[in-house]
């Protein structure tokens, strides 16, 4: 894959650990680098969104089982006592803020913990894109410049890599059907109308009036943008030190992902039919942020 | 004015030149300067696009007798052989291009000539962003570079300023109804379609979901990016020597108006339904070059 070698971000002797959801994206990417040879074990963090999750775990497994992978599997439910709901419901953070935390949390500690050194994520060219506007409309630079395809390991973080990011939506789609891949197709419920999809809509009526157009906002980004903001992340400059609870490194007392554990933990489960629609133009992703 | 104070615009003693369209930001940007106590004459160019360009023109000329403003007028027909439905149709460029360039060049040629020391255009805020999410979309660094609401003289050029950055379009239809301002309603027929309208439309629609998108999307990049660029446009470095037709600076051996007008002038006139349509999806705004 051209986007590998260009960006450098693997090499056959990683041991690389593929964050799963059962979604196109992530099944693909873990199918294309076992296809290439990578050593590559899947990490499924079930979420608790109601029939979703159950869902999307079940296609991740079958993947599993068909290709003879390992997928090792973490429960926000079981293992930290709540779900994506319940964290919504619980603090002042929109559902896909909570969900982004907690992902981001569980694929570096199972990373660290597993002794792989190499995280992938699934993000394709239109997620990328879409994040990339919304850290513009804001002309955010401090996420600009950590949008990047290769993120180096540093202090408690693996290194992070998505080798997806020269190929759209459409085009994994495509891979998943030539190679008979049983994906889950449906969207999160919880995200419908959220930002990142509002971005996704505008990037697709640009395209729309001018193809190319998306391929190259984001790969113009990276050409000529990204040597500019090389350096002007403040995180690698913040000093990190250990989440007083759970000892994952973070620049406050307490991690972002305890915070929430803190106060979902204590509450009812709450189901997901609560909280839908709580996404609708607040939910601006905050998955440039580390 | 915010704007004409925060980015250092314009000074009592300054001699100001506002191109003046006939449009509401123009006639409204004149009405302003003039209340605030500034020295504006006003500059027309008439494009020669059929009847909009009649409407345009009385439009200006009765805001100038009203106000007992002086008004200088350019025919691009009468003083060089040409119009804007011609330079299309002669030139590779699509419509919009070729009446940038045309604008452009008289607009400094005008302030030069007339011993202006500032060129006053009416770009809002609506504008900028719009021009500013083209150049985004590209990455275009140099364009990006030289998006600024104040241009300080160089070489033969005038300073440019655009004191209503900060303000709406619907502000300024407001501020023309209040002030009794009969501006012309009419887009530019050749106009329609073209990809400053498009991403106009784009910002319009990130607003209605998000309101002060529009504004944070301009405003951030001046304040957050500008700095960063400084310096990134080549256009400064660049050596810039006398045209050899018309003496304007160029980088070139012939300024690109000049080439206009060596290709158009020569021909029949075009009317201008022959090149309606012309801009769909192709003319992608140059109002970010100087």
């Amino acid at each position: 894959m051209k986007a590998i070698e260009k960006f450098d971000m693997l090499h056959v002797t990683d041991r690389v650990l593929v964050a799963v959801s059962g979604g196109k994206d992530s099944l693909a990417v873990w199918d294309l680098l076992t296809e290439l040879g990578y050593q590559a074990d899947g990490l499924y963090v079930g979420l608790g969104i109601g029939e979703y999750s159950d869902t999307s775990g079940a296609h991740a497994r079958r993947f599993a089982d068909e290709h003879g992978l390992k997928l090792i599997e973490v429960s926000l439910r079981d293992e930290y006592g709540y779900d994506v709901p319940t964290a919504a419901a619980a603090t002042n953070r929109v559902p896909c803020s909570a969900c982004g935390i907690s992902k981001r949390h569980l694929f570096d500690k199972a990373a660290i913990d597993g002794g792989y050194n190499v995280l992938v994520t699934g993000h394709n060219l239109d997620d990328e894109a879409a994040v990339l506007l919304g850290n513009t409309l804001r002309w955010d630079i401090e996420y600009l410049a950590r949008q990047l395809p290769v993120l180096p390991a540093r202090d408690g973080f693996p290194k992070k890599v998505k080798p997806l990011v020269r190929l759209t939506e459409r085009e994994m789609a495509a891979w998943c059907i030539v190679r008979g891949i049983d994906y889950l197709v449906d969207e999160c419920p919880i995200a419908a109308g959220n930002k990142h999809l509002a971005y996704k809509a505008v990037l697709n009526s640009v395209e729309h009036e001018s193809p190319g157009s998306k391929a190259a906002f984001y790969l113009n980004f990276l050409e000529n943008m990204s040597p500019l903001l090389a350096g002007m992340s403040v995180a690698g400059k913040d000093s990190l030190h250990s989440c007083a609870t759970c000892g994952a490194p973070t620049t406050g007392e307490n991690c972002a992902f305890c915070s929430i554990v803190g106060k979902a933990a204590a509450l009812d489960p709450v189901p997901v039919e609560c909280v839908l629609g709580k996404s609708v133009g607040k939910s601006l992703s905050k998955r440039a942020r580390r």
